[in-house]
């Protein structure tokens, strides 16, 4: 679903990954990763797909949120055990969001 | 393929998109924007992934390289295709990349 969020400026955090292997720990810890990041302050949504590469964009308040979420207990895990076992490349960037169009049923 | 982007600041165009139907026409569009977009001034490469939703995300020198594009004569073609038979809803945002950083092999 495309994430339903406020006018600009708010920011986006793009996640590339590529995976070693499918796992299932993989797909569990990603579950409750999901879950856990709906109730962060700041958060606005996210949006993902993967085929091969893994695209994840969370948009957020601001910068202050994304750190809060970054140094999260359950995810600084998450964040190990994807260095140590799950991912074989990611790339993060960090950006503002500036401006934004859309069109569609899905789009407000 | 993760792209190499050079260090921030760069900007990201976050394409989020909802197909109607698959279609043969769409593939083909897509496949010759691929192509085209790589030899447009400023253009430092793409991310592309769907399952469900259609995730692409280009990274560009500067706005005025995204405004370009976003004006190049077969992508204003491509655009209202785009928006009269292939896409149910989008969502563009133009970011600014202000920090990154990465893992892993494929990633420099």
């Amino acid at each position: 679903m495309i994430a339903q969020t406020p006018a600009p400026p708010y920011y986006a955090v793009i996640f590339t990954n590529v995976l070693s292997e499918p796992s299932k720990a993989y797909q569990e810890m990603a579950k409750l990763m999901e879950n856990l990041v709906k109730d962060q302050d700041g958060y606005l949504g996210h949006e993902s797909a993967r085929d091969g590469l893994g695209i994840t964009v969370s948009y957020w308040r601001d910068v202050e949120a994304i750190n809060q979420w970054k140094h999260q207990s359950e995810h600084l895990l998450a964040q190990k055990l994807g260095r140590e076992q799950w991912y074989q490349s990611f790339k993060t960037r960090i950006c503002r969001v500036e401006r934004e169009y859309g069109f569609g049923s899905e789009n407000t």
